[in-house]
């Protein structure tokens, strides 16, 4: 079976890290994954949710949009809407849990990162590299951090990386792009820890239903590609 | 390991699907589970989403609303806030996709059933108790279509249900109550078919992460929860 | 003249309340009222609004809202619209006055009751049924902060109750059902005390307008109908 | 006893009509009631709200707000909180129902007449002072239609006017200022049409609850009120 | 060449200023300009925006709004769309920067003063007429504070005043009217100092572009214009 | 004088163009002017504004939005707080009119050319680049659509393009930097044809009025700042 871009089954797109975009932003990195690009930075805000006040612990908190020319035909802005996208608002809680799984609070302290995901193009897995880009943009922010000597302590528990597997005419496949995934049968994303744990598992069936065996396959395909991103993330953190 | 309600780690909770709630609906249920009162509605409307004008397949949305005090504490309504309530959104886009996975829109015609998912009150598993319930409510208002000759072929392709599994204080369990789901480490809803495929998996790692093993456990207790449920639905069903 | 229902032109519906239906309200009723069905809840906060702070006084506020498929012809939500619904507000704004006609602040203390009447199913008479059944909330709210010892003094000043009159094809008659108030030529609310004082009067001509003799006969309808509503109220609130 | 302003107790504050004074709008007049002022002004549309389209019938609509700096200490505008207000809702409602019943829709067509009121000065009564003020810049539209050849027959069934009655510090009377509104134990607003009929009562207890024998004295002073109100509109049309 | 109202290139319309209009604000206006007729009233608030907090510095904010009925045909009210709408929120901006450029903030003290320039009718130059009044309405808010004894020294450096300038038809000219405005090439807003220094030139080319020599003309119109306009801001000031 | 980065008072920042960024849009650049960096893409559609429909005639619309990073300390996004951003209102207004300037309607025909400025960096001068960069754009998709046959004869009638101006510390200068513009006591927006025509003026005292000989100093730095500027564009635009 020939993929869209002629990949095999367990191959990622070319993915490329380009950090420090950014001047103001703590942490930054661009995401170049296949035709997806996604923005994402890292703010450390001196500050945290009401429910946290006084107890000396941080959070981590995410915002996903995309451009209005980010797809192949233009989406209004949710402002003109005056309210946020309900797609976008899954997806930045998502990522907000998955980032949130990588990070010690108490180590963190009694601030707060917030991670921005701003697609600029979107060719199919914006989540997983928002969540992936994200991991980046904080291991930035929080190493600008100790290099300040404002944190002493790392509070990165372990490396956190995503990635979309799915099922498309019967076969499943790793690393879905826009094509593949609108006529995707089932669609899943996976977020692992670098120590092959999972943080998140998201399956739908899009178009039918899914066996058991099948997952056990998606799960199989998406550890090739973390196993991949975490290598990519590692290299893009310590060069940055 | 003693449970909240001395429940053991493979039973859920009572639960009772009062059919026929609501005069106007074509098809309604109160969903008692445990403490969890969810009233589903479904609202046969003679018009679609844009997208599907003249195409002549159906559509089933989905809404949810918790109550302001369904909760504990008293939760402020969203009309107060002016946007609809993040997690809210994320519940109804996924009750929406579950049953959804259901229907054959083309048997169903060019027509939608809105599906209102209401929390009276709130004791763990309210998406869960949503979906399965919605399904009653949606298969009953299809039965009335039926009966009244708008509909000759039944759309609906299989039953769904689903039930919440999840990993507290060390231990996979089945069906978690408030309590159990506020420390759970691990926290995973399952939409199951009749047919014993998925329709949806959804985990997540609150407190901490999780090995596949884990993953496994978690799909055998919610095999035996939607089980149980499949049964109770369609007695609930017939016996309308 | 036959009613819709076969009632006589003096009679209320058969009302039935139900008191103690949500677990974690300080007070909370269904009020079952006809085809009416009304769920009050009395939500005790430790806060009064910003004009109050300060003064030792406390507050009764009231939210009415409607589920989508309380009506006959389901009804979008307030929040798709990004706008409260103009009736619903005005109707929020009347139960307020009226409870807060039964209560002596200075011995409610600097606290606030909240009142919610989600209607769940609506024939007619749901603002009313909404202030009947919310002054059985709130007294057993304020039963249980006595109890509790967080009041010393009853801070209810005498028993409120609201029933709707109108004239019909030229006919006065007692608590309109909804075919009856959709062709009523003069709709009037009345709230009453038990002590045969006005808590507030809203009549309007809708098809007509009308003489003082017309009202005359209204206002002898209303004492009717509350006095039964008082005695209802009372035995529901001595045996919750 | 001696009234804020010296009135007595029967009489009306110089009330002021002042046509055409907007050049655009069909109908227009500035109320000066003592010191409220309301601009209102009649706008002709030649459509109607959906649910009258193609049945050949008109319509009425009102629109009230007060300026920011129409009261003693400035009140922000609507739209910097997103949310009309809920008393300038309520208002809004009343006035437009008030006029509808002066108007046969028939006659009038399948038009609209948008009247808005906006309190340029506010000091009690400005509800009142936009019903009757509104029922003149209608009057006015409708015979600008009726000159011009647009309207054949008079839709306008009679004339209506509106006035507040109240009860402060225990005495009755009629057409409170603000400083006596604010201390009223009752308040009331009547709308009245020229044969002597009601088309709207709406009376609230909002220090202490009233009696019926109160309700008859505020009902004549209402009477009293509103017969001298019909005489100052009816000149204010014809000498327009 | 002959203006739609027969004045002369270096003409303004004629221009009047009521004071003294509002009987709550600390200064109030009524300009009639033409048929543009704009309230504007200066509301003196003891607290400023969050940062100027604690720096003794005040601030002048201005809100620009038109009755629904101020234009030819009705326009609706921004509340109804939930936006402020786009022109006045820019005119809003413009006036209040120009307002500032005339206070020293210091000597304003740590207080706030509102301007709302409300347009009851318009034809042409609303915001020109808004500037220049609003100033009245700032210099007599101030006038006041230092009778009462509670501004020591005044806080104004200058006269501030506004007015537009135009090409229509190939031709320059002073103070558009609507007509005029709707079919110029060229909009031109200068806001000007006594001292004939300017604090804001806004020219845009709506038709067609222009040449530095017609900007130069229209300089030279514009300075003619605010030169009458001073004259009578300060007689109307003192004559307050 | 010495400027914050070096350059001397006549001389623009550092200004590249990196065109077809985007692989969805009709035309696209991404304006790096410094280290201000703005992301533009044209967007046609196939739709006119209501106002336009059947007209033949086409229309510009601009949208203007920040990334929440773009600045130095995070910005909210608008959806957050419900409302457009008051100065990302009236930029985008002041985009789509310079860019209307440039453009024969009538030979774009019935559709829509959105020209979206997103700020990934914010130095200074944003609303210039915005405009410069979406010329780039429109002129792209322009230059497809006559590729495609689409458009037979060019709509566009002239380039367009907008500089910053100022007087910092009392000196006049060509293109403000951040740091320079935040102590700006004028600043000046200048948008000119390459005819050497104006089509915007916009120049505000900040901390200061201005004089007419200082406008003319402005003027003649405009000048020669956008004249560099139409070459920048002309290259990037054939070269694309």
């Amino acid at each position: 079976m020939d993929r869209a871009d002629g990949r095999d089954l367990e191959s990622l797109r070319p993915v490329r890290f380009i950090t420090g975009v950014n001047r103001y932003a703590e942490g930054s990195v661009l995401v170049q994954w296949g035709q997806t690009h996604v923005l994402c930075t890292a703010s450390v805000e001196e500050n945290v949710p009401p429910f946290l006040a006084g107890t000396g612990k941080g959070w981590i908190t995410a915002e996903y949009a995309m451009l209005p020319r980010s797809t192949q035909s233009r989406k209004k802005r949710d402002i003109s809407k005056l309210k946020l996208d309900g797609r976008s608002g899954e997806i930045q809680r998502l990522i907000g849990r998955s980032l949130r799984a990588a990070v010690d609070f108490e180590k963190l302290g009694e601030r707060q990162i917030v991670i921005d995901c701003d697609v600029l193009q979107a060719d199919g897995g914006t989540r997983t590299a928002s969540i992936t880009g994200g991991y980046i943009a904080l291991a930035l922010a929080v190493k600008k951090l100790m290099a300040e000597g404002i944190l002493t302590e790392n509070p990165l528990r372990e490396q956190i990386a995503a990635v979309s597997v799915g099922i498309v005419a019967g076969i499943p496949m790793l690393d879905l792009c826009y094509v593949e995934d609108s006529h995707a049968d089932v669609d899943m994303n996976l977020v692992r820890t670098a120590s092959g744990r999972f943080a998140e598992i998201q399956g739908t069936g899009e178009g039918r239903t899914f066996l058991e065996t099948e997952l056990a396959e998606l799960l199989r395909l998406g550890k090739i590609g973390t196993e991949q991103l975490f290598a990519l993330q590692k290299k893009a953190i310590e060069e940055a």
